[in-house]
Parts: structure tokens; sequence; C-alpha cells
């Protein structure tokens, strides 16, 4: 038997990657650390031969990538079965660097492949759009009015397994050229932070109660 | 003669937004905006029939977007002449509804459709490098150690026009159904900021000399 969840991914001729391979990775907990910590997915697909590349909210359980649209949208009817590739990437800094040539950017991304499926039972449903709240607000999903029939029935959810794909990072100072290193300019990185904001209340509240802890991993400003 | 730059993007069957329609925009002057103030574009194509992803560091030029990668990369060769929907996004906070339903995020995207050409003649490709440059770092450019020729020849620089496309943006306190703005929960949305770190000196920095500023238009931590 081959292990259903093993800790490298299978590396696929779709998957490998072909440029800078010193920065790649199929390492399954960086991998599932990268789409934890970033909140925006891209989802490209084909349609009429043509590619379309959809931002989402995604989130993940286990070896299971999901995000949702409305069960009619194109976000989800599209892509049952299809091939689908989801981007995402945490842009960590920028790289400045002696010559133009090598200036880059510090960060950590993943692409992953796949054919996305339905989750169709309302139990799972339900369970799964509990696990996308609490993921942004713990404790929050047992304090909302309850989910209805309805809005159960009109949210699609996607699945998708993460089994190809890869990451990349890069994480390092410039990388000049041996004789820049002397060049009479400043070299470095600068480093983007992330912050939540003071929350601020719906304007028609009419409830106390505390707003939400600033979401992991990211700290409030 | 039609105008070469409207202040509106024609709207094509494409480009026509199908969710959320009083969300979509096609203000260029919107799309510019969102464009300048993102750092990452996600460039979605038709690779054998499939869908590939690539992010990237993009930059804009009048009613033209460009990027950059070896000559001899899928994120440059893959794309020339080649369909290609550019996708990007600024989060801008998460929305905190009453329902799970209702939940969303504040943010602005824009998604592009064209067909990228390479730039070739030299002394265009470096003044885009230099605008490149200049753009996350006002005045370095001529402090830098001069680009190479075959550095030039290495750097592959695609450019698309900006004349197909939608921007979609969404700024609002949550949503509620009426019967539910009284239900015993905190609602809002929290911010989602953006701030530069203190810069980071190359190891090997040898030469005195300030940092460069935080680039435009976020602040410094």
């Amino acid at each position: 038997m081959t292990d259903p969840n093993p800790s490298q991914l299978e590396v696929t001729p779709q998957s490998r990657v072909k440029r800078g391979r010193l920065r790649a990775s199929y390492d399954r907990e960086l991998i599932h650390s990268i789409i934890d910590e970033a909140l925006v997915a891209y989802i490209g697909m084909v349609m009429d031969g043509r590619p379309f590349v959809l931002p989402t909210s995604h989130w993940r359980d286990g070896d299971q990538i999901y995000w949702h649209g409305a069960s009619s949208g194109r976000m989800t009817q599209g892509v049952v079965g299809q091939p689908v590739c989801l981007t995402l990437t945490l842009l960590d800094g920028l790289v400045f660097a002696r010559s133009a040539f090598h200036h880059s950017v510090n960060y950590r991304s993943v692409m992953l492949f796949g054919e996305p499926e339905w989750v169709t039972d309302p139990l799972e449903k339900t369970r799964q759009l509990e696990i996308f709240i609490e993921r942004i607000a713990p404790g929050r999903w047992p304090q909302l009015r309850p989910m209805q029939a309805k809005e159960l029935k009109a949210t699609g959810i996607l699945s998708m397994r993460i089994d190809e794909g890869s990451a990349k990072v890069r994480a390092a100072p410039p990388g000049d050229d041996e004789q820049d290193y002397d060049w009479p300019v400043w070299a470095g990185t600068m480093p983007l932070e992330r912050r939540w904001g003071e929350p601020e209340p719906c304007p028609r509240l009419t409830q106390q109660g505390a707003a939400p802890d600033a979401p992991e991993p990211w700290g409030r400003a």
C-alpha cells in the first residue's frame, strides 16, 4: 500500500518546477503552512480554450483544499471535474541588489494541480463552512445565526486533493555578482508586514460584546 | 476615430462581470490605481489544454501592463501571442456578519484579458526596467551598477494592453438579512494593513548610505 498522505508530494512532469529549482520544494508540511497563512487563492481554469483566473478565499482540512461560491457561478460550475491550477503567494519583502538584474522579491508560493469535486453532503458542507469561519475567528461559529437550508443549497463548496503541486520560497539577502558587492549603493531587503487594523463595528450594530481576536498568524497593528 | 484610451474599458462577453455586478467597474482610472498598488499579479495561461497560473511582479506604463522573466522561461515564452488572463487582488479586510452566509471580504481586484507581446527594442527594454525599479525605489536606478548587454538579453519583458478587463470592489460593512441585525453577536469589518518593516541591510554591505524610502502607497511600520 502506498502512503495516502506522504510527507513529500509526488513530482510529476506538470508539477516539476522549471525555474529556480533551488527554491523549489514538494514538502507537504511547508505547502500546508503556506496555504494556511495565505488569505487569497487564485483559481486558474480553461473555458472555451481560454484562461480564467478567479481570486477567492480558501481553507484547508487535512490534505484537501476548499473554496466556495454560488452554486450556479463559474467559480464552481466551471471547474468541477476540470483541470485547475490553484496558485497563492505570500510576498515577504523586496530585495534591493547592487544591479537591477539581481533585484528580486522574498516570497513563499504554492501551485497546486487537480480536478475539484463538489462537496454534496449537507452535513459535510456545514462542517466545512464551520472550519472556514473558525479559521478566521475561533469560537464564532456557534454565536452566529444558524445556517438555513436554502443558504446551504445556494452555497457551492469545492474540494481538491493536495497531492500534485509544489512550493517555491525565497528568503535571502541580495545575491549580487561577486565583483559588485562594493558598488556604492545601499543593498538589502525591505520586509513586508501584514497587520490587522482596529476592528470597525457595523454601523447597525446593536449588540455589546468584543470583536473577534486578530486572526492568526498575523498580529494587530 | 475611436479614442485609443477611453475612460471606460469596452465591455466584452469575456470581460463582463457575471456575479456581483453591483461591485463591477470598467473605469480605467480605478483599474490603473489597483494595478499600481498591487505588488503581485497572477498570469493565467493555457498550456497543452491545461491551466497554469504563475505569480509575478508587474508594473504599468500608461495603458500597458508589463512583467518580466527569463527570456527562455515559460512565464515569457509560453504566453507570447497566446490568450492570457491577468488577475490581481488587494485584500482590504474581513467582513464579519451575523450569519455565516453573509461573511465576506473587502477587496479591490482586477482581471485583464489580452495577448502579451515581447518588448524587443533594447532601449525600450532598458526604459521599462528603469520604470520598474523606480516604481519601488524612486531615484535608485542611476545609483545601480549599469545594466549589461547580456543581462538585458537574458531578461524577457512582456507587455499587454489594458483594454479588455474589469475591476471588482467591495468596501462596505456587513450586509445582513434585515431580520438578523439584532442577532447577539459582534459584527463589522477587520481591516488588513500592509506595512513595510525596518530595512535589513545586506550582510555583505560595505557602503554607507540610507535605505530606500518605503515604497508607496503603504507606510512604514
